[in-house]
């Protein structure tokens, strides 16, 4: 199928892909006496008194609002606001149907970060969590920074988070099936924008000690003068043995590949070089950063993609919904690093002995990942103290 | 009936009245590529080369925000945007039931005009229409006009607006009744806040001549220094007599009193004092300036009050679904005068030759209203240059 030209026409169809629907009736003067005045009323002096009761009386504690800058919509950059508009109601639709959330999308017409905090900062009341999507780096890390510590709802960053959590799962798992540790695999991230960076951080989180970033212009490395100041950061916690250069050099005796950059980048003998036994995750989609066919070829023994017509999809879409509803069903202040390491051990778990090279991942249409996550998180929230009920 | 207690219980029945769902499957693969990645590049692509595809792709053409501070909300006063939930989510139920239109309330976290209109103008790409709800006066009008200068798309302050329609229809048609005009009549506005200054502008724009708007320390009159600065410019083109002194001065020899103040307010004696065939509109609710009864009683040849147990119930619901059905319905850049004015005879001329004293207009649950409202509103729109199709 083309998908481009038929999703067109389905978009032209559809006018939109969400629609909000009262759930109560207003057919009669008493209908409207007790859903608006006088009644309501009452409902307002409540949280006037208590503005946790906002949980309880409002919508609130199921809605999430998805918000762009629109400036890194998928691979088409900075298209705008209104032009990302049609993939956060599709992120909305998703978190509706996998996490049984009401999501609502704002496209912002600033990409000035202090705007942009300011702006979710003042709606946040509105809502119980806030998923900021397709906003470029480094600017995303400095936003997501800001607004966690000015907002008492949880902020997510799905283009991290979302990708750092179900990459961390799938190699876990690849890491079982080749009978080798966390702490002792070499890592190689190609790709030091918002998902790279966040996988990175995550990695070292669940106990991986080697890894090297790599971005366009070479190796994430101290005194690289070409690093914007978040890849300086990553360039002290990274890239122990100092390597400089370009991917080729990072990747040789490496024993993960995780690509989040641009397609057909990584060669055969890239892969050749590497380690025995090698994690191969090129996630850049819709055209992997090397082919499945030709990562196995080269003798990699676990490969993993973007792509859904392929065995093992690292697709995020197997944690967002879950991590915020698990999130919202204990009014969670926040999403900490205890609920992502949980939702990602929550994925790779549901796995169980089934595991094997073609299977590190369950599929993002099995119902049993959102509810592991749902539970998953909502038990870390509890026990990490973020946990309003 | 008890309405706050019974309505504080649905209130928790309920955890919020509204309900975003999903349009479109996403139970496949294939699902998947047409309502998100890779498909949904397209619609974005469209978007990006002409912004109004924004209109076509995307649920904009039919979503409306409603936007509060929480500062004047019901007769509460400024309870907070937290508090302002439930009245939001009710107005956004009304504009689903009686618009057909997706509406979505937010509540901002600051009562500053400056972030108010900035705060807004960033999330309008979002939106087609904007509605201000309990906003409090003087603040309303600065924010509004504000918005309306810098926003492509309707903004609406219906305390204002909606309530001045509203009014200006029930006062056309009993006009009507008692034989008289509009330019003929005095008319005395009492509450010189966001609604009784809103009623007085549209009234001069129907027409009316001599109107004296009162607030709590008097008449409105050039040279009094309790005077906001809007009452102050309200000075210059109304009270033409230069009358000073309370209400009771004002009502003397009046045509038409309207209020919206407070209750128990205006005495019989005051309306005995007005001129023959009286027009009461004692708006206050659910306590009106003087009861129906009593204004009766007092010799008033019409009364219309905000209570929906009584006969002639002047109710801005009566338009503002309406209003932005019409608007959004033609992509308006706008709701302009003659918006207002198309959609005030609209639901005048629907009470027909069945007009007499105790139905001036129709009840709020007349599907005709709706229906005439948007027709009239879209029309007006497009003789009026704001249509965008």
């Amino acid at each position: 199928m083309d998908y481009a030209t038929e999703s067109l026409k389905k978009h032209y169809q559809w006018k939109g892909k969400l629609e909000i629907i009262a759930k109560v009736p207003v057919q009669t003067k008493e209908d409207l006496s007790l859903a608006y005045t006088p009644g309501v009323a009452q409902a307002c002096l409540e949280i006037q008194k208590d503005v946790n009761k906002s949980y309880d009386l409002t919508g609130r504690q199921n809605i999430v609002a998805v918000i762009t800058d629109g400036t890194a919509v998928l691979g088409l950059g900075d298209i705008g606001p209104e032009a990302g508009m049609p993939v956060m109601e599709g992120k909305c639709v998703l978190l509706k149907t996998f996490g049984g959330l009401d999501a609502f999308p704002i496209c912002l017409r600033t990409k000035d970060p202090d705007e942009i905090v300011r702006t979710v900062s003042l709606i946040a009341g509105s809502f119980g969590g806030i998923n900021l999507e397709d906003i470029s780096a480094p600017r995303c890390f400095e936003i997501e920074r800001r607004l966690k510590e000015i907002c008492d709802i949880p902020v997510f960053h799905d283009d991290q988070h979302g990708t750092a959590i179900v990459a961390g799962a799938a190699l876990m798992n690849a890491i079982k099936v080749v009978n080798k540790s966390m702490d002792a695999v070499k890592i190689v991230i190609n790709g030091a924008g918002a998902a790279g960076i966040s996988i990175a951080r995550f990695l070292l989180q669940l106990g991986a000690k080697h890894i090297t970033l790599v971005d366009r212009f070479g190796i994430v490395c101290e005194g690289e003068s070409w690093m914007n100041p978040v890849q300086a950061e990553m360039a002290k916690i990274t890239n122990l043995s100092h390597l400089h250069g370009p991917l080729a050099v990072a990747m040789k005796g490496a024993d993960v590949f995780i690509g989040v950059s641009v397609g057909n980048i990584v060669s055969k003998d890239m892969v050749r070089s590497m380690n025995s036994d090698a994690i191969v995750f090129p996630l850049a989609n819709p055209v992997p950063e090397i082919s499945r066919d030709n990562a196995l070829e080269a003798g990699a023994a676990v490969v993993g993609t973007g792509r859904s017509d392929l065995p093992n999809q690292i697709n995020n879409l197997l944690v967002f919904p879950g991590i915020f509803k698990g999130a919202l069903s204990v009014r969670a202040r926040d999403i900490n690093l205890p609920m992502m390491i949980a939702a990602s051990k929550g994925i790779a778990e549901i796995v169980g002995d089934k595991l094997s090279a073609t299977y590190i991942l369950p599929a993002p249409f099995d119902p049993r990942v959102h509810e592991a996550v749902i539970k998953k998180v909502a038990e870390a929230a509890r026990q990490s103290g973020v946990a309003r009920i």
